[in-house]
């Protein structure tokens, strides 16, 4: 996840994308095949110093500005003018940001499904499996201990499926010139922006420079989908507990030592989850904080939505690997289930236990 | 959308779920006839004190507890024993919330169509009228006026979509009982979970006591609205000022004076919306801070929503409202843009922007 | 809490303004005395229909429009002239706030106050009660059981003189008129102000109507309290988990009871100091997200600070007031702490907890 | 800034203080000398590969736990037990924030007096230069020229001196051992904790695991400056656009220009300090939403404030910088100030504006 929003990879799709921009552009007759074909020579082999460019970027007040000039200068001739024709920084950068977020929505769609898969399977073992349910953190009714695990599992299903659809919706190529008028190309602009997004595995559409509400519901869909681990690590978290005992994080060597303590095994991945879930809302809310854009391309709102989102999908990452690790390999203490339940003296009436966990299995995609 | 959140139609709606859970469980034969029309008479008639029914609410933690105390001394017989069965006072407030959530997400619908034509009507007619473009706050190059405003109906208009859809998925019905298992129920619960889902005009679905996914969807979702909007406001208002004179607000009796300024038409719609765009992100940042709530239900997270959810519709209804005025009274004054552009020396080159305008307006539901 | 921010308040609070505004303008010749006195008479009489009040308000953006309207209309000559001269509606708006402040302040005080003097006999009382100490949620080594109440108790003493600090520092009276100018007073402007401030026990100080630093910087310290507090309620509740069981909330009749559970003992005060650390940083994150106002008096961003303010307050003062009864009627259970620390084998070296606990209390004003 | 806050600068730091702890036993007899200065020379010494050390630091869920195992592999005997005793993971981390912190408040308060003092200079010589003053985004009324950047200056001066005040308040060494007894020190605990706090420039106190009142202080005060400068980018952000024209950034090449619009001076610093104003809020909102930490140290909470922390002063290292060069090179248009203002036709009645001007500078620390 981290090397999808690193430097590196954003050249990259920055070039990926002024390679598809000529292309399109010389398909449409708006610039001819030689200059863009020498325009994807280039982008194909010029290599950069990171670190001048990142200055200059700074200096510019957009990385597109200064790898743009970069290869403006190995061009000559009607490819020198016509490279980039027709952009403006922004699309680059808009356009880069959505191939990010596909790829990192991917990774992090097969880490989800590690999740609900273990989950589901523990939780259909244990459904019928009389445990202590608790509300309020208090002692409450009998529960089947696979509901709890069944719960969290369709929440996070729900979370991840909606970060997909929002994902698919709203990951478009953005291309729309300084204005969003798609001005200069012969009125091919509609034309050359489907074309792009089809080499780059976008969705095509209208240019979006200060529409940010597809950001904004993509933000909003990973922070929801941190907040439903985050769920399922307080819930492990609590039954680890030493008092509780009915769950505990896998042992693996080296991890959730303590420095000063070697009776312990810590909850690294619940930690990880629970961190996350405390970081995530703030980053969703400067998300939100930034929509209202002024006019054509505004000013400081957009220009903080790149970090943030490498930030959220970064936790979110991090938080499902983490929980991977620990539902797959979760130790559940079938003794220590029992003995709980059995000192409430609340019985072991699981109610509709089983069947709650069936229909929360049964229907895909519920809230 | 004040009298939706009232505490008067808070005790409606809570009285009128404990009326269809009785005639629910009357029909799948948990208890008898009479005492669910013995309960649903008293539903029906029963008066309260609001200060003193919010008093105990306050000690008790959960506003269902004296209520449904109250009910039950004014039964008897079978019918005490039958009112709230199988239920919880989480059961009431989340059932309770979803009626209002349903109502206020209609009300506010109405008001964002409102937005969306008005706006699509000065955007048809103003495509091709050229204008002076702005980017990061600068002149940039000529666009149609009518683009911009296209641009934030596009936005409004997603952003509704999305609130729509999420409020259609996720207004279910909530009953569960304690720890959500649906106990002591003979196995009727999802049978009477679905009956009072259907009396009340929800979803049915399995208990998500400590599942708020959906809540926070929803939350998430109308906080985008109200971005959305306040994208619209900021334009309205860098539009309005006196320097660029291209757009004002309606003027209307008592609207927008100053209290030391006669002479100035202030921006009181704009000013509603920006203000809600400035408190919304903070409002969704906390309902997804409360999501990791604890086991089968939690302490703390689940109690911030209600009033949060309301105030997120509050905010989000005072803003259409506002800016619906404004849309439809929206003074342009198209000499002032004429002045602006040619003032520029930028040219009148619109590109595609009469294009984009369809597109925008062709596609419903796009990010 | 409820009343400091009522509209009833907020109106009685713009008369005393007014009539101070007069007095002070009066003793500064810049109006004559005849007239300030019709001002405060009328002020000390006028009745209004809060309803009608409101309504105009929101039309006219400010409540201080229609308020002054209804002044005037009560007056006639110099004084109808004089009312409210050289001040604008922000200068009546925040100097309203700045009073309830300074209440809400004083009465939130006073519970934190309660708080921590319970906390300090209960901690010294335990600080050399081995108990079991636990960190990362895993049994972690011996402390005295006071040390960890001692470390709330630092925590919320800390955060309370914070808030004291800033509501002293920063509640200034507000008058600058139309634009901060202070104009159309012959030059004395400062010393009217300063008069104003005298009048309603406020400090004095220049315009600061876009600059906002204060009132963000007594938002903070209001969230950093109410975070304080959740963590003692957050340990509070994990205490009083039943296979923990060292500590309790008080029991009393009609509270923390279920309504379908008989059993349990809700933890009703910490679930209101809980809600109050999920909603509380939002909150602030709003009112930092308004401090970009524009120029001389922004658009949006300090109208949204007024209800944003209260809520705070008011989560505050429902945070601080359920954990005074909490933590003065904490019940004890040592039997379980010694239970619990045997059972760990962890030892009972509680190392230097006494010693911490004095250091927590010696030093007010720690971080 | 980012030197301060990388790997880097970490592990050093976290050297640091096993050096200090180890010496500061040492002279309080807790281990012998030999082993502190064997301790000390491998700390002075040791190199790492930070990957490695990173992966491992993950997997074991704190940083210190692969280090500190580092440094014991090197040492033997007496010096390889005495390596990290008494101290636990977060002993380190915690210490070495301070230490960042401080570093990092240095750094800042630099910037921010560049921006005081040019802004100072700027107001003192245009405080009676008459201008166009407005408000709600509307033309209002004349002010000195001067006025609006002296109000942004003492905004700014306000938030870096509480920056500074509990930077110099809350950056305490933090050592306490695993449950915060500061255990198995022959009670000099205390003693020992003072001596690190000396060698590294911290202060001293008790432990402060789970008390996080003075992080979330430190992370306001930061929030609240960023919001500070932010309101200074609005206003510049505002009279540079053309229709307005009476300040622009610096012109400086390389700077501001636009890939597709040669024509443009962007708006680069106040981009920067608007962008990180947008930010900012959510993550101080992240820190307090962080407070109620569980027992003697928590989970997930204070794992979270580590990278908030550092992207906050990260932030506003950017802003500070970005509108320190804005300011010194602040390009200011006499000319169409006093054009906009005649336009205005509102006179040229400036009030008390240079009055209020020296009342801004004259006393420090204001709200």
């Amino acid at each position: 996840m981290i090397s999808i929003f690193s430097d590196c990879a954003t050249i990259e799709h920055a070039l990926a994308f002024e390679t598809a921009l000529a292309r399109a552009q010389a398909a449409e007759g708006v610039i001819d095949r030689e200059a863009a074909e020498a325009i994807a020579a280039v982008c194909a082999t010029i290599e950069f110093d990171l670190g001048d460019l990142a200055e200059e970027a700074t200096l510019a007040g957009a990385f597109a500005i200064p790898l743009v000039g970069r290869l403006r200068a190995k061009l000559s001739g009607s490819a020198a003018s016509a490279v980039h024709k027709g952009a403006t920084s922004q699309d680059v950068a808009d356009t880069v940001l959505m191939i990010q977020v596909c790829a990192a929505a991917k990774a992090l769609a097969s880490d989800a499904r590690r999740i609900c898969d273990s989950l589901r399977a523990h939780a259909l073992k244990y459904a019928a499996t009389p445990a202590l349910g608790r509300t309020l953190l208090q002692d409450a009714a009998p529960i089947g201990f696979g509901l709890r695990l069944a719960q969290s599992a369709a929440g996070i299903e729900d979370a991840a499926a909606r970060l997909a659809a929002e994902v698919a919706a709203n990951t478009r190529v953005q291309f729309g010139g300084a204005a969003g008028t798609r001005s200069g190309l012969n009125d091919k602009g509609g034309a050359i922006a489907r074309s792009i997004a089809d080499h780059l595995g976008l969705k095509a559409g209208p240019p979006w420079h200060a529409r940010r509400v597809g950001v904004a519901a993509i933000a909003a869909a990973v922070g929801i989908l941190i907040g439903a681990m985050g769920k399922l690590a307080r819930d492990i978290s609590l039954l680890a507990q030493n008092a509780i005992g009915e769950a505990r994080e896998p042992s693996i060597p080296g991890r959730g030592g303590s420095s000063s303590m070697r009776h312990k095994r810590n909850l690294t991945g619940c930690q990880v989850a629970l961190s996350a879930a405390v970081r995530a809302p703030g980053l969703v809310a400067g998300i939100l904080s930034g929509m209202p854009q002024e006019e054509e391309r505004g000013l400081g709102g957009w220009q903080a939505e790149g970090p943030t989102i490498a930030d959220l999908f970064l936790l979110a990452s991090g938080s499902a690997s983490a929980m991977a690790v620990v539902v797959e390999g979760l130790a559940i203490d079938l003794k220590a289930v029992a003995r709980n339940l059995g000192a409430s003296g609340l019985g072991a009436d699981i109610g509709e236990s089983e069947r709650v966990v069936l229909e929360l299995f049964a229907n895909p995609g519920r809230g």
